[in-house]
Formats: structure tokens, C-alpha cells, sequence
């Protein structure tokens, strides 16, 4: 047995999220009646994480374990050619028997767009969470400074989930106004559910100035979800990179 | 009677193009639809110039006669808030009498993506034209110098249209490479019909080493459709500005 480990992009517009489920059109499904159909036996996919319906990644990986004497590098090209547009995969390598796509993973990278603006822009309502509001980006450096390091972010969780521990480390606050358009990257060691949707929500609030900045601190040390903001809606959300190494 | 100008922005990815017809939702049927109700009278658009099915528009401009006594300033939002998000307006504002967005209309620009590799980015299925071989873009470049200036286009048409004249005058090719993606922008003061999709189309074989960047030459002076490249996909194209002073 062969583990191929695959880097993917998709356009989750249109998909229940990644993972499997009924009643719900996903990438995982697409993606392993592909795979099993080209090599003619059951195939599990492991990701690096679900994303939830509607959430973008420009890249997801996912690895499986297959018996087969495919040239690796094909791989993407015969994947896609029956996939429809909205999954890529770009890239393929095979990897250690050890490899796991979830528990090798040692950083991730998010990115959400925020478009600020009284009248959206058509070629971002798929990607970007329209914000008419008067907002104060300023305040966003301040957000930065308390999110940073290890911190139990158990007020930063929907409900839903069932994880050993709530603590996390950010490792990176990024963020790029283009015009109008806001785009906001973290990088921590792995993020509770819905994580980035509520610290995105909270910000928004932050910076059109209906919450004060303090809340994520004081959400940190009491862990109540009731200091932050809404979650925040899934099209603005893009898994942009899973790394493996330090 | 007030004469009143929008500007508008539309993904033209579902859309049968502007023009009203039968079988096919387009742009400009939702919008008299929509200005119609709020109007409760009969309204008829007049656009800068048809876009096709499939191409988008970040500024097509339509000027339309009511009797009407509301606040200009609010009708792009009054507009927008019925219509689905692949169409926003995006300004609106009392013009004089006489004007006409498809005769009064100086210049426009137009632009075409276009994606160049094996492997679709998904965002950009809908957006941009993906070719997959290796292209020499130094060779625009020629064709820039060629194509500018005053002349007889009559070889850059589909048929289909009736125009007086088929002499064209370019006044800039623009083209900027950002990462795998090259947008190439055009102005003019006019396009016959597909000018624009059977020059990128052309480009496209050009810098693919299919043809030869003299033909470009040939069919301005012979006027031969048969010299030059297929017509370019819709979806590259967006119709970007439209001028009405020189």
C-alpha cells in the first residue's frame, strides 16, 4: 500500500463541506468516488480538518492508501479530468507509511475576506462577508496583540465539537486592506471549531464599534462565549495551508 | 421626464448576456423588471452595448427615462435590495436629455483573463479562460504595436452584426502578468461584434507558437477572418469602463 498525499482547492460555494454526510453534496464524497473508480477499490480519504458548508481552501490536504503503480505525478491531471470545476487538485506526492494529513499537521494557515462596503461587489459575493458598516481597521492591531501566543480559547468554540483541550497557540495575526476589501490570515497550531468565524465576528463588532476591544481578553481568562460576537458567515473563510514541519 | 444613468457591475456567468430575449434570463430584463416595479412604469434600458452570455461586466453603464420624483442618490440601493447578489448597481445619477449610453459612449475598455496552466485555480473557473500550454507573452507586445492606432477591423468580427463601419480605433493594449494569471485590457473608441474575443483568441495562438504575430497584419489589411484565431470563451471577458468624455 502506497500513501499519496494530496494538496486541493476548492470553490465551496456549491458543498455540504468537506466531510461525508447525507442529503449533502461534499468534497470528501466527490473526491473518494473519483478515486475509487480510477483504482478499483475502496479509498478513505484523511484530511487535515473539515471545513464546514461553504468554506473555501486553496489548500486542503488530504491523504489515502491505495495499491497501485500510478505515476504519482499524473495523479492531479486524471483526478480532475472528471471532477467538476469547483475541486483542484494541484498537487501529489507520496508520502511515509506514518504520514497523517490531521495528526502530522504542525500549522494552519486562515484567511477570511471582509468586503466593507454599502453595495457588494458581484465577483466577491461567493468569497468575501460584506460588511456595511463604518469600520475602524485600526483597532485590529490591538486584537492582534491579545490573540498572539498560548491561550485557552475555550470562549472561541461552538458547540458540537469534543476536544481534549482548548488550548491553542496563534502564531501569526496577518491583515491586507486591498480598497475594499479586507483580508485577514492567522496561523496557530490548530483551531477549535469555528474558531476563526468567532474571531472574525467579534472583530467586526470591535471595529465598527460595538464591542470593546477588551472582550477578547476577557473572553480568554473567563472562557464565556458570551463576550465575543456572532460567528461569522462561512463564505468569507479559506483554509489557505496546512504545514507539516516547524 | 428624467434621464438617469447606472453604473453597473453583473457576473455574467448565468446570465443569456444583457439583451433581452426570449429563453434566457438577462441583465437587462431583471433590471427593467426590478425599475419597473419600483417605477410603476413601463421603463426601457439602453446600455453602452450588449455584453454575451457569460461575459461579466464591472461597468457597463444604462440610461433609462421616468417620471419620477425620488432621491438619486438612494436608487442603487433601492435597486440592489431586489435583485440576487450576481448583479449590483453600483451608481446612479441624473444626466441631461440628450444623453445616451450607447451613442454618447467616447471609449471603452475591456478585459480578458486569462489563466495559464495544466491545472484550473477553481476561484477562477468562472472568471478566466484557462489555456495549458506554455506561452511566450513577450510577444504581445508585437501585437500591441500592431493593433494600435486606426483601422480597418473588418476581419476582427463574428457575423451576426450590422455596423456602417468596420474601421476601429485601439488607443491602448495593456497587459499585466500576476503570477499565473495575464489580464490584457483594451480600449478603443469601439468594438464590432467578438473584436475583442477573436484578438485574445489570436493572442492566445501566437504566444502558444500556433501563429504567427504578422497575421494580426494580414487581417487588417486584407480583412480575412480566416487569418486569425478562434473567438476567445466568454467568461475571460468583462466589460471594465465605459467613457463619455475624451
Amino acid at each position: 500500500m502506497r500513501n499519496i498525499k494530496l494538496t486541493i482547492a476548492y470553490d465551496g460555494t456549491d458543498f455540504g463541506g468537506w466531510q461525508v454526510q447525507p442529503n449533502a453534496i461534499t468534497v470528501q464524497q466527490l473526491l473518494e468516488n473519483r478515486l475509487e473508480e480510477m483504482f478499483r477499490q475502496k479509498v478513505k480519504l484523511v484530511a487535515s480538518g473539515r471545513t464546514d458548508a461553504g468554506v473555501h481552501a486553496l489548500g486542503q490536504v488530504a491523504n489515502f492508501k491505495a495499491d497501485t503503480k500510478i505515476d504519482i505525478e499524473k495523479l492531479p491531471i486524471a483526478i480532475n479530468s472528471h471532477l467538476n470545476n469547483d475541486i483542484r487538485v494541484f498537487s501529489a506526492e507520496e508520502v511515509d507509511e506514518e504520514f497523517n494529513s490531521r495528526f502530522s499537521a504542525k500549522k494552519k494557515t486562515y484567511k477570511y475576506q471582509i468586503y466593507n462596503s454599502r453595495i457588494m461587489n458581484p465577483f466577491l459575493s461567493r468569497y468575501a462577508y460584506q460588511v456595511p458598516y463604518n469600520m475602524d481597521y485600526s483597532k485590529i492591531e490591538d486584537i492582534r496583540k491579545i490573540l498572539l501566543g498560548e491561550h485557552d480559547f475555550k470562549a472561541f468554540m461552538s458547540s458540537g465539537s469534543d476536544v481534549k483541550t482548548t488550548v491553542r497557540t496563534i502564531y501569526a495575526v496577518d491583515y491586507k486592506l486591498k480598497g475594499k476589501l479586507l483580508e485577514v490570515e492567522i496561523t496557530g497550531n490548530g483551531f477549535l471549531y469555528n474558531m476563526i468565524r468567532i474571531i472574525i465576528g467579534t472583530l467586526v463588532e470591535v471595529c465598527s464599534g460595538k464591542r470593546d476591544v477588551e472582550c477578547f481578553r476577557r473572553a480568554i481568562e473567563t472562557g464565556n462565549r458570551e463576550e465575543l460576537g456572532p460567528t461569522a458567515k462561512a463564505c468569507g473563510l479559506f483554509l489557505k495551508e496546512v504545514m507539516y514541519s516547524n
